[in-house]
């Protein structure tokens, strides 16, 4: 018999397949592979066919917009919103619309273009989430902005236009829908317990440890209980903190170690799939509170969109969270130990 | 200058595209073609290949479960929740779960293989809408049941798994997030306004026209004004009607001939589309009321998934409505005009 399960903090029903659950190998789909031929705005020699550069990391002597970076972000070519004019809300009989303000960055990763996040040096990955936060405490300035979206798509079938590894930051006038709904649940639940879900949610999590999947001093990832999609995975901070920008240091290192293994095993137990990430962190009126706790999601690509579910926000799941922690656990070997 | 647009049912903002809006001819992907080879368990002579039938249209004298129907429902084989049993709610620490009580049916449309809804005729595209109105009958009944869901994906690229045409069929212990958060938003609307919502929208359309693809006596076929997908269509019933059961024949009629016209202007301009189709209709406690008004929501799947779109609620699209209705509008000429 199938399981019906909630998720505690947007309230959201998810079918869980527990009868014939799907194995890693039952995902059919085709491994993410870095062809490297044609030309690619992101490589060195390149920098003149992006925008001009919003932020670099560089070493001594090197200039603007030329080769010698690690790490760049680059208006996008294509934006999505333009950053220029006042924000301009008005109706139209019933609808309502307004101008289409807002930023939208690439974050170029590395130069090297065979590379992936997964593949990548533990303190180059520390690099982009300090790239993140840059960029958030900069545009967080501007009081047009409700709102920083930053995520990666992860080869052609998550969404991914160039296959040179970059993460893409959106900011917005708006609250998206989805984002709120997660806030708004997080502060009901802190309203009626006076605590933090997310806290709550590691604390179970941590007492019954099978949809735990690795651990470290700062950071904890986890199979969610109520999952949308097969080997969902999300990394919480273990200190309550609403808003990303305001980690540590020791924060971010402790991220890019967890991720990268996170995105080793992936690789591992799933054959190099595609992916989704996406930073879930505070509004920024109020990003500093107590009831909301930035976490990152991740999500490979293995099934096919079944339409519908864009229509209704129902989600049938054919492996439970409980194996994909376990094959995920299992997937990179500590010490000669299972594989 | 992209705009950005709330959907004035769910308040969700969307992006829509202006500068460099996509034509139907940008969006590169297979069409759907029906092969006809190996086994299909939907065709006359394997009707032992699918549980045994809980409805069927047929003519006189066949018999149940053999050849001579012309359109026949079923239990999915892989059920993603199952009929028998009490509901159970039940805790585990701060998590909420069930036991996976529900309906799972398959509506087989016709028993010719190479048939699409685009190409059979109205009458039997008439017969499906009656199926899905018998099954909401007969399973509304069962008090465990909130919501029944009804959907349809054409082509492999929009999750369907038979290329035998066919819709899905849901029955659920609790109504899906997504459609209490578009009723709630037309109970809103009309606790202000006391009107429907989508009442006022057909209205707003017929009066400026560039969005209405088509309209016939009973039905108008629209692109919406914040669509989340290029090409994304709603044909809704003139007369208001919240439950999708409760339609006379003659809106079944017309719908029938409507939703046959938008299919083949889709596989027209489109170059025969995946696409999904959702019938929302009101959840089964309260069906009949002043503040909903059942729909189809028509999505030819067009573009890749960006994957936080998943996450996030946020969507650009490419392509305005207006151009969209436009490009639908002369996809199939009426009387020689156009093209």
């Amino acid at each position: 018999m199938p399981e019906l399960r909630k998720d505690p903090v947007t309230g959201r029903w998810v079918i869980i397949a527990t009868d014939r659950a799907k194995r890693p190998t039952d995902f059919v789909r085709d491994r993410v592979e870095i062809r490297g031929t044609g030309f690619c705005p992101f490589c060195y020699g390149n920098e003149s066919k992006t925008p001009p550069e919003v932020l670099a990391y560089r070493g001594h002597g090197s200039q603007a917009n030329q080769p010698g970076w690690t790490l760049r972000v680059v208006p996008s070519k294509f934006p999505a919103l333009g950053i220029e004019g006042t924000l301009n809300r008005h109706g139209e009989g019933l609808y309502d619309k307004m101008n289409g303000i807002g930023a939208h960055e690439v974050i170029i990763e590395t130069p090297d273009h065979k590379a992936t996040l997964a593949t990548m040096p533990a303190n180059r990955i520390e690099d982009v989430l300090w790239s993140y936060r840059d960029r958030i405490v900069d545009l967080k300035r501007d009081k047009r902005f409700k709102y920083i979206l930053i995520f990666k798509n992860h080869g052609d079938a998550a969404g991914a236009t160039l296959e040179h590894t970059h993460s893409q930051l959106i900011a917005l006038p708006v609250v998206p829908k989805r984002v709120l709904e997660e806030v708004e649940g997080a502060r009901e639940y802190y309203t009626y317990k006076e605590r933090c879900v997310f806290c709550d949610i590691m604390q179970q999590e941590a007492e019954s440890s099978v949809r735990v999947i690795a651990e470290n001093q700062a950071m904890v990832a986890l199979a969610p209980f109520a999952p949308r999609f097969p080997f969902e995975m999300w990394i919480l901070p273990r200190a309550h903190q609403s808003a990303f920008e305001e980690s540590q240091k020791f924060e971010f290192e402790q991220l890019a170690s967890i991720f990268k293994d996170m995105l080793m095993r992936l690789d591992k137990a799933l054959d190099y799939p595609p992916y989704n990430c996406i930073l879930h962190t505070s509004p920024l009126p109020e990003a500093s509170n107590d009831y909301y706790h930035w976490h990152l999601e991740l999500m490979p690509k293995l099934t096919k969109v079944a339409g519908f579910e864009w229509g209704t926000g129902f989600y049938i799941n054919p492996t439970p969270p409980e194996e994909s922690a376990k094959f995920l656990r299992e997937a990179v070997a500590p010490v000669g130990v299972g594989s």
